[in-house]
């Protein structure tokens, strides 16, 4: 066995094969981005003494690329969302987060997020990070004014409107344009460096996990400036090393949905599932792997909203007023070559000023004709599904797909069809929600369901809160990292010690 | 630990703690199935010793429970084949497979298995297994007369046809009614008893695999009689203990799309996923775990096919004529509340006699519009359907979905409607695709797709050419069984002795 096969993350060092520990502490962490530094935070203000491992030059992980929209609510209500008016309970918040995660939903883990989640917006006051007791109304993938509270799911928008009472949850920093990730991420390592009982190695690529005769996780095994350092972890070790979005070979042997034409993997380039595979190489189940959100961004501006989705055969196949992750999951499950947005002529105007989207422009008819002919669509197809659909929005009830009344405005002519078929240019953005089984306390489960001891994970290299590309919701990512990362980080500073 | 902990499959046992072999040979195998028979035979056939662990009281496995349509084809034609017309070229075969498995193809896997097809015809026609030259014309799931070859697939339905030539490659042995699977598993039965290499052990479970230091697969733990027996394997362990239909937490954990409301598993009780439990558990990866065939057996008749399948928007979905299971997967990707089955009177009479799906009658009309009303869909949506695919029949070419021409006959009125949604009462069987991730050869792999010493997989155990619900034809999983068990088989009883 060549020296690179034995640290890789396939294979796990053997105790009794340690000579020497280069580094010995409490709790060593894998990653300093938003699941990592909270689990730092609550490991040191738990008494333990921490070691965190960083890839790059800096902290920051996938959280600081990201909005930051932190979901929160139930109990009540968050302080903005009490300030601005809403009254959220912890009930609608568990329906709304059980039927986005669907059948392989984890209750245990999403209840407790659930019930404490006032008290972790209250833990995120108390580091110092800023929220703005204001409501941002207007539909958005992220908030560019300082405002804080707006709906960044599919809580307004059926099926989930029927079953649990919509709230707006995604709380945005208090910072103007898209700046969230990097403030969060700004006081979470501030709040690292404070604490004395906190050491950060940066540069440093951790190999493989440590484990004794056992099959206790007792260490790490890591590279830093070309050489292997033995690392003892005295409770435990939390992998907060990111998903694997960046690792075609993992993608396309356990995501293959997302290995879609166009897609764009979005995170930092550290998430190369290498904490997922340290956890299964000592038994740690990986589950849900399949999965991962994927995302045809079609909103801003909000009016697309007003638009249509049809696939070649000109039927709609979505109520287009649900988050635009899962409407890019059902615009994956259609047999159709081609799949189009249809909007007005003054829609497509704002769309071509603000769209993240991209996509290229299929078609456009002074009549709906027209526009049919020119997408070589089957004749009177789009007509009469523009007919229903039109005749629904005068009646203010869509009866095929409940689109929610407020966006049911007839489609008058001119209209524009733009290609939202995957791989015709429309920006495809996709991450994974798969990663190591674990109990909410982020203790790593094996496949019979037991602990595995000293392990623990949270962050996206767990399989947390979010499971699907049709139920996710934004600030569900920055979310379960923090609050997964804190509760990992408490449990394993109050392990045993090993 | 519990002594039940210690010996269950996600606890491999050490070498070092077995203080006596029960059992000494050079090959073991876990499962007396269509994979496990074939595997040895194989292995005694290339010298190697061999014993058998069965959990039942007697072999079959699966393989026994199913319909035996071996799927088999290329280099111009198996015999019969050849005898009925057919010059099947491998590289259609190649295509339609790589189609049928989709972005998670294992394309070495099906090369080797559409290169060596033939010569795996050959390898069954020697044991003794009896395949008549005679076509099997008729649109079926199973050939209930003791004629061989007929279609099992996609083969003549878009988008398959498009891409490759259609061929029969269904195999169906010489006996009367659903009877393939019995004969084939007397036949291996037979062949394994004949063989003095051969030693095979009923009502004996496999608990646990046995690894040495530097993680080779020494042998592995079972019970029998109450008493745990530690099994030396000199050559290798091939675990070919099936799938994990019959296990509700690893389906809900791994598989949730099969926890569709009534879904009915298939296999044999023993489907548990411990083989896959045992492998995970030596660091073999188990990949393609969320992939399962699950499938609303519309036919026969055949008839039933010149119907459309329409979701409660009144709009077609799907080209009618592919395989039941790609009908049932596209089925679960709707957004939608109902899901029915449309024919005419006539072909209605046709289905109560034959049918296996049991749908209940959501309405009847005799008119489209009563049709409509009766089953409470918008007004005029479904005459519009009727309308445009009734035109498509009349010119021969269904414009939206590509059914073939021969099925397109129009569907006049009075029609009948079957509810197809699953949970209302139509029969939807189910069983996993995912398994442990080998080469083609049946080596385990590990996460990082290095081999892991000593152990095998084949059949169901191991994710082998079938991947998706969406591609599924019926024959590929008892081929794929004889076929990775025979690799299995003679790689392992050719490994060097550890």
């Amino acid at each position: 066995m060549s020296d690179s096969a034995k640290t890789n993350p396939a294979h796990p060092r053997k105790l009794r094969d340690i000579t020497q520990w280069d580094r010995e502490t409490d709790v060593v962490i894998v990653g300093l981005g938003g699941a990592g530094g909270c689990a730092a935070i609550e490991a040191a203000d738990a008494g333990a003494e921490v070691i965190v491992f960083e890839l790059a030059s800096a902290g920051g992980g996938s959280t600081a690329m990201s909005s930051a929209e932190i979901y929160m609510g139930g109990n009540g209500g968050t302080r903005v969302q009490q300030a601005c008016g809403f009254n959220d309970s912890t009930e609608d918040m568990v329906t709304y987060m059980m039927m986005c995660a669907g059948p392989q939903a984890d209750e245990a883990k999403i209840r407790n997020y659930c019930e404490r989640s006032s008290e972790h917006f209250q833990w995120l006051v108390d580091i110092g990070v800023p929220f703005k007791d204001s409501f941002h109304e207007e539909r958005a993938i992220m908030c560019l004014t300082d405002d804080c509270l707006l709906y960044t799911g599919s809580e307004k928008a059926y099926p989930f409107a029927q079953h649990a009472k919509p709230c707006p949850r995604g709380h945005n920093l208090q910072v103007e344009g898209d700046n969230g990730g990097p403030l969060f991420m700004k006081i979470v390592q501030e709040n690292v460096d404070k604490r004395d009982a906190i050491t950060v190695e940066y540069e440093t690529r951790a190999l493989t996990l440590i484990i004794d005769e056992d099959g206790v996780v007792a260490g790490l095994v890591v590279r830093q400036d070309l050489k292997e350092l033995n690392v003892r972890a005295r409770r435990g070790v939390i992998l907060c090393a990111g998903g694997f979005a960046m690792n075609e070979e993992m993608l396309r042997k356990y995501a293959p949905m997302l290995t879609v034409p166009g897609g764009l993997p979005i995170g930092n380039p550290g998430d190369t599932g290498s904490g997922i595979l340290m956890g299964m190489a000592v038994g740690g189940a990986a589950i849900n792997m399949h999965e991962g959100f994927i995302s045809l961004p079609y909103y801003p501006p909000a009016n697309m909203t007003r638009g249509i989705v049809i696939n070649d055969k000109g039927q709609r196949f979505i109520n287009e007023d649900v988050y635009h992750g899962r409407l890019g999951a059902f615009v994956l499950r259609q047999q159709a070559e081609r799949i189009y947005f249809i909007v007005t002529v003054e829609q497509y105007g704002d769309y071509e000023k603000v769209s993240y989207l991209g996509a290229p422009v299929a078609a456009t008819g002074e009549t709906v004709a027209e526009l049919e002919e020119e997408l070589g669509l089957h004749e009177g197809i789009l007509q009469h599904s523009l007919a229903v659909y039109n005749g629904d929005c005068e009646r203010g009830q869509d009866s095929l797909y409940h689109k929610a009344a407020e966006w049911l405005t007839p489609l008058e002519p001119p209209l524009v069809a733009l290609d939202i078929t995957p791989g015709r240019g429309a920006f495809i953005p996709f991450f994974t929600l798969g990663g190591l089984d674990t109990k909410p306390t982020g203790e790593v489960l094996n496949t019979q369901g037991e602990i595995v001891p000293g392990l623990f994970a949270a962050g996206r290299t767990a399989c947390g809160v979010v499971r699907r590309a049709e139920g996710y919701s934004s600030g569900m990512s920055v979310g379960d990292a923090s609050f997964s990362g804190r509760l990992a980080g408490r449990q394993a500073a109050e392990a045993q010690v090993h």
